[in-house]
């Protein structure tokens, strides 16, 4: 690895927030050949996922074309292609057309749903994290509403009226917030039949708390906000059953069956199957929930010129628990390996990774967020501007993303949301979806 | 149809400009109940559809929901639901779950494809009438770009860079304008492999010019600045076939077959199944692409009842030639109505409907378009001002798309499109469809 005529090729599998920082970070660096493999054409700015789920932004508000992004760095390429297999010998990714070799390879693919060993409640609970999810989310919140308005039978219509997000993370703790101030707020005045304000949103988690990663007094916080704006919390309620339209929970000896149209799941990530391949090719270790044990410099014990960041990567901190699968550790990440590979090709030596934190925030709703920034933890309406704010500022910086702000401030002055559109379904299959009743039968636990 | 304690009740079939500035003109009747039936949750503005379809605006940026819009409007309510029939006799709209009574009925259902009787033609070129058609245009367009970056093969590549508009109405103009500034300017330093610049755009039309409404030194004009911007444009051109990847047209005595991986229709419509309704419900006679022949107030012959406006309705004017399915004859035919129902509730007549021509606008694409207002006619940037201004003017007017004015700043400074996802489609699909070879056997006319 040593600075020669050839460039020194660097491969990155992921366009998110660990693989384009890294790809950003070669940009000055004329002895680099960077290579960014993503399965879609897009980065999507996963913290704002749910306001598409929600209605309030489009995807292409919260995504840029990774070709645009790249497009003035001339040592970058980009790839719309799928990573099938890698060859650490080889040293070379595998997609189903091409082999694309590598001197540097960098994997990013992040993680994706995880039902625990229950795949089968995928169907009737999705998650959030493409936005096709989002748009199918999107489609089955304002369906429900809208079969709601023509449902005569008062069962079926609060089963259409009830929805439960499963998992309390800032995931869920924001679905939830979103949809009571749906309800409660922007469609009030919309239908004729019934009230929206009638609607009730459940937020179950299996932790004794609300936001489990922050110190327990935001929890409390977090918990008393969203109570006041309407949600149900129910902690160390553990999901026994879900069916197409009803949710099962355990809380202490209680089991409850809820009919509920709408259910969402927040409740867990696994690694993506690329952690599988590493094990599988080079010799990489996994743990529980199949993320990449990594060195003190983000590589592989057996593989130093292959690199794991972001969600996918399990690196320990001061404490022993792996850092948190958020977007800041990922950019810290991407940038060190950039510096840790140009460092490298001069021969140079850097200490290992160490993440510095730039704090935790979680938006509960208009007005309402919870912030911890290490030395100092708020509430309320001030940690909500920072969010905002921290938010644009990440915005602006990656692709100038005016228009969200422009969105904002006008469904904060309206109380409106732009993007309710009902689409990519038929109205047939909505009309003739009946909503099922609970199953009243003995809890199988 | 007297005034009496029960409110008159008027059921509008439709959510598109026409329905929507009939149910708004009731707005001040305290004696009119007005139920607006759309299939869909949002009314759209078509004439920005193209704009979705390359990339610029996201479907909700065009889209408004339909209870948002008569949220405050106290005597409207919304209903999704698809209309399966008319009983004119009992005075009632039947959907798949109710039935519907009205005393007054207007039909404003629109028109969708017409590819004269060659039905088989719509998988391989699809036309822009819906929010989906426009997403699937629109992937279509980014995933050839690129497919044409990993491609090897010139001739498959040539023809991933082919992109063919059939039917030079605005439609087609405003598609072939913006699929070339994509290609020769938004797109220019994205890829790596590929020079986007040498995408070959075409635009073909049946007639001797382009924009056959338009006076022809508008259309000559039109022709000059698409041709200008790139396109070729082929007019007196008849397509006899289109398969997957290929297009034949004969021009006078020739004949000729294009390798193509996007082909778009853009050359007919036909009015929506109500026409064929009201024909055998209401003894409605049709025109040749099934429009309904309304009388000089907009009704029925033998239901002075029931009304048909918008694109649906073929109404003579002046010249005996029916007017243009364009928004502005829909919004006036919209208000007309409302106003007659009015005067009839209060024993008065009004006469007939008369279109107040607005003009006509067709863009071109930045910094161009044509303008006829009747009394003057021109083109270029100041044309290009007034469609802006125009266009502005109504989305502010309906639902204060202020988010759509920014956007476009931005794109015009920037030059970039925001709104370029791939989405909806797994990549498989995508890299194992292979770009055939465009059948070489003699053609069947």
């Amino acid at each position: 690895m040593i600075n020669s005529t050839q460039p020194h090729r660097v491969v990155i599998i992921g366009g998110g927030f660990g693989g384009l920082y890294a790809a950003k970070a070669f940009a000055k660096c004329a002895n680099v050949e960077v290579t960014v493999i993503d399965k879609r054409n897009f980065h999507l700015f996963q913290p704002l996922l749910y306001q598409v789920a929600t209605g309030t932004l489009s995807p292409a508000d919260i995504s840029s074309p990774l070709r645009s992004i790249l497009s003035q760095q001339k040592n970058a390429r980009v790839l719309m292609k799928e990573v099938v297999d890698i060859d650490a010998e080889q040293q070379a990714v595998i997609t189903s057309e091409s082999v694309i070799p590598y001197d540097t390879l960098i994997v990013a693919t992040g993680v994706s749903h995880h039902y625990f060993g229950n795949d089968q409640w995928k169907e009737s609970a999705p998650g959030l994290k493409t936005v096709e999810d989002a748009l199918e989310i999107r489609r089955k919140i304002f369906v429900a509403f809208e079969a709601a308005e023509k449902e005569t039978d008062p069962e079926k219509r609060k089963a259409l009226l009830t929805f439960v997000i499963v998992g309390a993370g800032p995931t869920g703790v924001e679905l939830a917030g979103a949809i009571a101030d749906l309800a409660y707020s922007t469609l009030k005045h919309d239908f004729r039949t019934i009230d929206t304000r009638e609607t009730r949103v459940m937020l179950l988690e299996g932790l004794d708390r609300v936001l489990p990663p922050f110190a327990p007094d935001l929890s409390e916080k977090a918990k008393e906000a969203l109570t006041r704006r309407g949600v149900t919390v129910s902690t160390s309620t553990r999901v026994t059953q879900i069916e197409a339209n009803a949710v099962t929970f355990q809380k202490g000896e209680t089991t409850e069956t809820i009919a509920a149209q709408t259910i969402l799941w927040a409740a867990g990530v696994k690694a993506s199957s690329m952690g599988r391949v590493l094990e599988q090719r080079a010799e990489a270790s996994l743990d529980r929930v199949g993320r990449v044990m990594v060195e003190a410099d983000l590589s592989l014990p057996k593989y130093p010129n292959i690199f794991v960041i972001g969600d996918l990567a399990h690196f320990n901190h001061h404490d022993g628990t792996p850092l948190p699968g958020v977007a800041p550790v990922a950019m810290q990440e991407g940038d060190y390996v950039a510096r840790l590979v140009q460092a490298r090709l001069q021969n140079r030596a850097i200490p290992g990774f160490v993440y510095r934190n730039v704090g935790s925030l979680a938006v509960i709703g208009r007005n309402d967020a919870v912030v911890d920034l290490g030395f100092i933890r708020f509430s309320g309406f001030i940690a909500w501007f920072v969010w905002i704010v921290a938010h644009i500022y990440y915005l602006i910086e990656f692709d100038n993303k005016l228009v969200v702000m422009v969105q904002w401030a006008w469904n904060y002055v309206t109380r409106k949301r732009g993007a309710r559109l009902i689409t990519g379904t038929e109205l047939e299959e909505l009309e003739t979806k009946p909503v099922s009743e609970p199953d009243k039968s003995p809890i199988k636990v």
